[in-house]
């Protein structure tokens, strides 16, 4: 019997310890993989690819004590050497290698991708097919940490405005949304969907916690193949109750979107720089109402407008490039859409019921969040569900919920690829998914 | 057009700050649900129920401008008054009622289950068919708010360890495990199943990452209806690079522990207190190798061993007790699980191939991790994918990723419920699950 007590410090050296705590003319020890060897001759440059970054390591014959040619590209190992100070090495410095020890060969070091390119010159199609490969690329990994920066910002966020985390179940008899996109699976010889959303659940813990939320995966059957559908993606999912009205829910995403700016930038600085990331000012959003908007951008952009009750992509660039050109804004809210097109347990506006009290956020001309005011009172709710001629079967404790009493409440769910996707100046969801999943893509 | 700015301070106070920043004599406001009302004839006291826990506030005749009858249970209500001490009250504290604005009334205010009641006294059936009701209860709802802070703990110092989160697909083609326990679905005319673990996606992304991690649901099909399966449940996983042997796993899990019993003391107090909970001394875990605590306990507590290859519940709940009586811990390690139960890509012990570099911890008699270090030589796996008579199809990104080169590494998977339930002392997994999903329960 031994006794584990908790984490060791590690002997080997992460780039920003190296940067903030050794001096030049030190002793060190780091690990990494072999990202790259450039064999000058006398002298041989070996760059490291570790977590942080990349880290140049300088072989010469002679102040070594073993071969060049022991270290193959992509290999991982452990290196041993003098820290030294160079304006020309990624972040400065570099390693005069003394040692080396070889942790793990490859079978094959040729790799299918040029992932130690600085740019990944290759198609979507290509670096999916090889996506743990062409992730090992510096720019291309450091989209997935911002999309980290930003979920936990969400969380984080959410803590400190007195929320409660919750995971609700993926597997159900029914679908909250209802409609056709729903991925039915077998459940011990009983038919089940999978989530395409938290919707009831969350609202059935506003009766409890007053404020939740989820960071999962939804499932969403949609027969789109097109730039901006997965069909499954993280949803970023608060609800809160108690609210004096939907701006309330404007308001704490706002609050979340501000949060997580200052956040990437005091912790993920380094990413926003490997891909040359702006920041967009999110001190103040403009709130525009959905018929309003359309008709605003119609006239001003000569868009003919085929659909009252919806946004097309096309309007939704449209609104975009107005809130930047009108407002200065990337991001802009689109309020009170028409009732026909929210689901049932929306709350409609009570000063016109045509509409209802909710609204979409636009970041750079797509849609990333869908959120609202819900129906809190039983009547109201079961009343609306008779109205569209819904069967009440299979809500019965969603409703029951009701029933027993609920706070004035409303929440929103944001899609974390398509918001890290605008972020990012992407054009393509897949871009900022880590593994995407579509019509026609189920691995790897 | 308007624009919103972040959060607006509240005009509600919550119960801490009640405590913490008014006083007594100070005119407030609070909101919250109507959880029991006492009518004692010249006084009264309404009883609310907020997000940190009960307020009481008292209704007399002549000082508030309302009828005691306006308010009734299970209604929402903005309460104005006077703050006093009264060291009765809950938290010592209580709000003399001025005034009241009522935000929601119930269609029904008699509860199917008795929520006020300190301890709710009805089966875990009732719970469960009513949860959303069952969970206003202070105890019940006060599991998952120290559920959370498990979830947060495992997050927060997984950050302080240079891991990156990772959220990855839950459909695919193939499943990790192998295995009958899959949920299989249909995916656009294709066949496709629910992940059993994050295993091949968080082994892959180590070779970009170098330590990832996740907390996500994952789906077993298993046919246990035990008190300790469930079908869905939500899995905290983490894989790690670089590591000098299996020993950094169980370190790093142990420095989980030790961080999150400091986060539950330091922001779940009020929680603890409410469920009576001692939090077990987490400063050191004892290791022990599997043959050898197997005949340990065999011996000690005169059991008989039936299958040498595995650990019934039995022999858990003996080792448990075993570490309890020798070593005074809660928790123990049992190591080198033998080769033959445990997956293809564990790594053998290269000192004795039957056993492998592998752990399980228990708490308190029940297993809630799995662990170990894998393979990370391609050649080594295939050979052993080969000698298992299992086939590389589905498997080939997941293969070609050691092809290119990965670093010695190992990781984990905890069971969130499971781990609750041990530290809240509960016997059924259920009752720290939000939702739970079982043979037969696929709603609510």
């Amino acid at each position: 019997m031994e006794y584990l007590t908790g984490v060791k410090p590690k002997e080997t050296k992460e780039i920003s310890e190296l940067l903030e705590q050794a001096e030049a003319g030190a002793k060190v020890k780091v690990n990494g993989a072999v990202h790259t060897i450039r064999d000058m001759g006398t002298v041989a440059f070996v760059i490291l690819r570790k977590r942080e970054g990349l880290l140049q390591c300088v072989y010469e014959e002679g102040s070594a004590d073993f071969e060049l040619k022991d270290m193959k590209e992509a290999a991982t190992v452990e290196v041993e050497g003098i820290l030294e100070e160079n304006e020309k090495a990624p972040n400065g410095i570099e390693i005069r290698m003394e040692s080396v020890k070889i942790l793990s060969e490859p079978e094959d070091e040729m790799m299918p991708l040029a992932i130690s390119k600085w740019k990944l010159n290759t198609s979507l199609e290509a670096k999916l097919n090889y996506r743990s490969i062409s992730l090992r690329n510096i720019r291309e990994r450091a989209k997935f940490r911002i999309q980290e920066g930003l979920t936990r910002a969400f969380r984080d966020f959410l803590y400190s405005q007195e929320f409660t985390e919750i995971h609700t179940p993926k597997i159900g008899a029914k679908g909250a949304e209802g409609g056709a996109n729903i991925f039915k699976l077998e459940y011990f010889h009983r038919p089940a969907v999978l989530a395409q959303s938290p919707q009831f659940y969350k609202q059935m813990m506003v009766g409890v916690f007053d404020r939740v939320f989820e960071t999962a995966p939804v499932f969403r059957a949609e027969k789109h193949n097109t730039k901006r559908h997965l069909n499954e993606y993280t949803s970023l999912d608060f609800e809160m109750g108690y609210i004096d009205g939907f701006e309330d829910i404007m308001a704490m995403e706002t609050g979340f979107l501000q949060y997580a700016m200052e956040l990437l930038k005091k912790d993920y600085a380094r990413e926003l720089k490997v891909l040359g990331v702006e920041l967009p000012d999110v001190s103040q959003i403009p709130a525009v109402k959905f018929a309003d908007i359309k008709e605003i951008v119609a006239e001003k952009y000569n868009h003919k407008m085929r659909n009252p009750f919806d946004l097309e992509p096309e309007e939704e660039v449209l609104i975009g490039r107005y809130a930047k050109e009108e407002w200065g804004s990337d991001f802009v809210f689109v309020t009170h859409y028409p009732s026909k097109k929210r689901p049932f347990y929306a709350m409609d506006d009570p000063e016109d019921p045509r509409y209802t009290l909710s609204f979409d956020l636009l970041f750079r001309g797509l849609e990333i969040t869908t959120g609202g005011q819900r129906i809190h009172d039983y009547k109201m709710l079961t009343d609306k569900i008779t109205a569209r001629g819904m069967t009440e079967e299979g809500m019965e404790q969603y409703l029951a919920t009701f029933k027993h009493g609920m706070p004035p409440h409303g929440g929103l769910g944001i899609g974390l690829e398509r918001l890290t996707m605008q972020l990012l100046g992407e054009d393509n969801v897949r871009e900022t998914t880590l593994f995407p999943r579509d019509l026609s893509r189920l691995e790897p």
